[in-house]
């Protein structure tokens, strides 16, 4: 189905921010001088955990909701936690009912915050059932459309409206960075943002990056269609635990990355420590990858100015105890 | 000295503004849903611990030093910590060395920062010495003016930059608040931004925060005469431990001020935690006491519209797990 879905054009990420105005965070893009010393380069942190509910989905979640005509009375949606929490505070702000199909396994912090944005939560094991069919048969039940969390034209386009403001933001700055780094779950954001970089940014390097084990994205862009990963992998990055790349997006996202890069649980967990320390924001692990791959001397960006997306920050404590005891006191 | 000195005008808050245009971040007023549920009120947060050195001290520095002519190759300073990095950044970017008076006591992490940001530190012991005696001996031998953390019109006008962007932030969500609420510890935040509001906003009510053994300004509002704090106070709220309100700062807030709330240390370690769960944001504890009081049901803003400066996020690890500690897991 989503196959034959259209990409979005850059008018459509242009329509979607007309849509978020004042509706979204405009999120600052943050730098620090000794978080570009401990990071070995200049690092410019678009702050999406920041965004409203926690992270970037509220983006594409309320475009897609915003954009429903008629505008239905109910709308269903399945996610590990963020676009839960994005499409239940989305609808809530256009007055739509929202029911959630969410792993039981999810962040407790997510969990209860979806529900507390007014949404009904649905749990399901996330090892032995999917989540789809479930979302599926609750959408049909109800004759409620799903907001799918990343393969479809108005969520990336919605997305894709960090891409319009790092360019601004980078204008701004003088600054056109030598890399844009994006973690990568189904591919709905880094689509997005390859869109709405625009066509004076084409030439600007644009990673995904992935946890080790879920490096789906970079194994499809070096194959050239799409790979799925073992159903055993495992990873504390729980916003990016998608099983393949989406076809929609993956579709434009063959067209305009450069490559992938993969960070460890550990590098991850260092990158949150290092933006507690010297940016005072929250990230969560999924929401650090971008961080923690400039970071790493190995993928070559020592001395670079590289935009990373944080795009998330909600992260139980037990979790963010562990990314403070990576710092000497 | 002080005394003689002029309050600054609504013009030199704007011509601070301009100096901080391009080299101070814009940073964002945060809301969450459910942070306002908790909170018990719509709570705007002013997020200055996103500004570059983590706190707001960096403008009033910035525009200290930026308007000095000719501009010496030397300052000093003496802060217990934020304004310490905040000159030694602003110096920094402004191409001047800086040497900088800090208690022995202070966060470690303000100690290391200053130094990082190059500055010379030199420690003194909070109780048993003066840092202004230490700190005007230093200017003299070396000939280098002293950047003052509050008590100066340049201050005060960098500071006030702040209040010009809470109203135009307000005004683009069509939000006139019905308090203001601002940390108080020498006063020369809370006094920039009585004048930053401006003219438009000259009754909506402004309120400084304190911490409880450190209500100075609370006090010296009602008595109309500048109180002192006992030598024997203590707080966790290491940024607000000022003796005695400034001559300037008491000077103009007299005149603008509505009042004064007190907030304990756990009041402030819970807002922190309200803070990092709801708004993925770091607070240290000065920086979230005006957050804790607009929570507090006996300062009567519940169900209230209120915007709170959250100041500052320089905060050791130890300290911020003890914020977390005080969240349900």
């Amino acid at each position: 189905m989503a196959g034959e879905l259209e990409p979005p054009a850059f008018e459509d990420v242009l329509q979607a921010r007309q849509r978020l105005e004042g509706r979204a965070v405009l999120t600052p893009l943050l730098e620090s001088a000794l978080m570009n010393e401990a990071a070995g380069c200049r690092l410019l942190v678009k702050a999406e955990n920041l965004q409203k509910t926690g992270s970037f989905k509220y983006r594409g979640a309320y475009n897609n909701i915003a954009a429903m005509t008629p505008r239905p009375a109910e709308v269903v949606a399945y996610s590990s936690g963020n676009h839960a929490q994005g499409v239940a505070a989305a609808a809530a702000a256009l007055g739509v009912r929202a029911t959630i199909v969410m792993p039981e396994d999810a962040p407790k912090t997510k969990l209860a915050n979806t529900r507390a944005y007014g949404a009904e939560v649905v749990v399901y094991d996330r090892y032995t059932e999917s989540r789809e069919e479930t979302a599926a048969e609750i959408a049909r039940e109800r004759q409620a459309p799903i907001v799918p969390p990343y393969d479809h034209p108005l969520t990336i386009a919605g997305q894709g409206s960090i891409g319009l403001e790092i360019v601004e933001q980078c204008d701004a700055l003088s600054v056109r960075p030598d890399a844009v780094l994006v973690c990568c779950g189904g591919g709905g954001l880094i689509s997005g943002v390859g869109i709405g970089l625009g066509a004076d940014w084409e030439t600007v390097p644009l990673y995904a990056v992935e946890p080790e084990e879920f490096d789906d994205t970079r194994r499809s862009l070096e194959s050239g269609h799409r790979e799925t990963n073992r159903p055993e992998a495992r990873s504390i990055c729980d916003a990016l635990l998608s099983p393949s790349p989406g076809a929609l997006t993956f579709a434009i996202n063959r067209r305009r990355l450069t490559g992938g890069m993969t960070v460890s649980d550990e590098q991850a967990l260092g990158a949150m420590a290092l933006a507690f320390h010297h940016l005072n924001i929250v990230a969560e692990p999924g929401g650090a990858v971008a961080m923690a791959a400039a970071m790493d001397p190995s993928n070559g960006l020592a001395g670079k100015t590289v935009v990373a997306v944080c795009t998330g920050g909600n992260v139980d404590p037990p979790m963010f105890r562990r990314a403070l005891d990576l710092l000497q006191e």
